[in-house]
């Protein structure tokens, strides 16, 4: 196996922020990036409907929308606020037509991780009837163990898949991102346990050290990930949809975004 | 089970960076510290036999020396220096009289993690037996998983522990530091996998999120590590050793010594 389809080549929106919905719709269109991987914030900004139309009026498809999750909090009534809003980002997925509402955990309210990881698997429990209904599927995405304290509990792929088969719904999946899931000495073992559960694969890179906690990562190539023998381990467990560029990096954000599109179509057909 | 006794408490050296050898030992001496984990940069600064003297002086005794490993490497010729450096660090331990020289496996030499990994288990059995003639046992460290790229390939304890199952020497063992293996959803499973295999417990703390890639660390009872519940796992796991308090981070190396070892004392007995 060599090079993926430029076909399943998707732009994740937060790989350029300056531009707004309509502008990386446009820019996907005129790069012949056929997916576009969506961002509540921008949705927003633009709503539902608009996007809706522009999408189809360009032809562009969203692979997904980023992002539900952050169940654990301290209080009932702050956790089923939680709940609310992906119930309110479910509904987004619908009206825009993305297949998949990727699910970053959330952090824990304290020091109490067994708790917080219930409360994840709690949330998800209670929108899976109305992701279920509406069509769209949920990602669990593992976050890096980096980011256990800030933004996800759900830390390794071996994680996700043991709670998307207690929760056993063919409306749970989970979402392989390689920079969270790189450094994992069982990452291959659990991708093919996973198997059709994947509903996501995200590319980026590994810069060693990483620059930033948060805007550390590097464009495909430029780190230590092996990210050809990922997407390839992904495709022998199934999985054929789009693949994600999901870059976040200051300096890839201050390049002017038509210059992004170049360089991550160049990248991806590289090293993907 | 409350607090440890405090004649468990070790320093390890780098949480003061300020002061030397013997200004370390004569610091945890007056302040009732009775272990110390040494560093080869500051013991190669006073000389081995200097420091075994001044340890028996003033009856403060060695946990632990770091580091060794650093094993993967590009060349067979850079992979032997490795593993010579190796042997010297297991000569400095026999002659300081610590009883476990800690192992930092190092990066991969390029983006191959299954032959860093390979070339970790392979450096660690070619000076082995030598460890077993001087009487110095090797711990595994398995490193957080952000410094996968730059400082060890070696990243859970799952994966320590398998490595030191398949070496299956009593020479072979493995450090378990709070910082490292806070975030994984196996970790007390693993600890109890470990047991007697166990030759180091360190203690820090999770600062959410790090301020700093490598100086990040908090101190015990300022972040999200259940300190007290991992030690109670290593101790039912059948460790009675020393607990090296071992913290990276710039504002503690800033403050007065003396100050440091009064914090560290007071949290030790409050979060370990």
């Amino acid at each position: 196996m060599s090079e993926p389809g430029l076909d399943r080549l998707s732009l994740n929106q937060a790989t350029i922020q300056s531009w707004d919905m309509r502008a990386t719709i446009d820019g996907c269109a005129r790069a012949g990036i056929g997916w576009i991987g969506l961002w509540r914030d921008k949705l927003a900004a633009l709503g539902a409907r608009d996007t809706a139309r522009h999408l189809a009026a360009t032809g562009v498809r969203p692979s997904s929308l980023c992002r539900g999750g952050f169940f654990p909090a301290a209080t009932t009534e702050e956790r089923a606020r939680r709940i609310d809003d992906n119930r309110r980002a479910i509904d987004e997925a619908a009206e825009v037509g993305a297949p998949v509402l990727v699910l970053v955990s959330g952090p824990p309210a304290d020091r109490d991780l067994d708790t917080a990881r219930r409360q994840v698997e709690e949330g998800i429990c209670a929108v899976l009837p109305y992701a279920a209904e509406r069509g769209v599927r949920l990602a669990i995405e593992p976050l890096h163990p980096m980011f256990a304290g800030d933004r996800s509990v759900v830390v390794t792929l071996a994680q996700a898949n043991a709670m998307a088969e207690r929760i056993g719904s063919p409306t749970i999946g989970v979402a392989v991102d390689v920079y969270h899931v790189w450094w994992d000495p069982v990452v291959y073992a659990e991708i093919a346990r996973a198997g059709e559960r994947i509903v996501g694969f995200h590319v980026s890179d590994w810069l060693a050290p990483p620059p930033d906690h948060l805007l550390g990562r590097g464009v495909m190539g430029d780190g230590l990930i092996e990210v050809r023998r990922l997407r390839q381990a992904v495709d022998a467990a199934g999985y054929a949809g789009p693949i994600e560029v999901e870059i976040f990096n200051q300096r890839v954000w201050d390049m002017p975004p038509e210059d992004v599109l170049v360089l991550v179509r160049e990248r991806y057909l590289a090293y993907c």
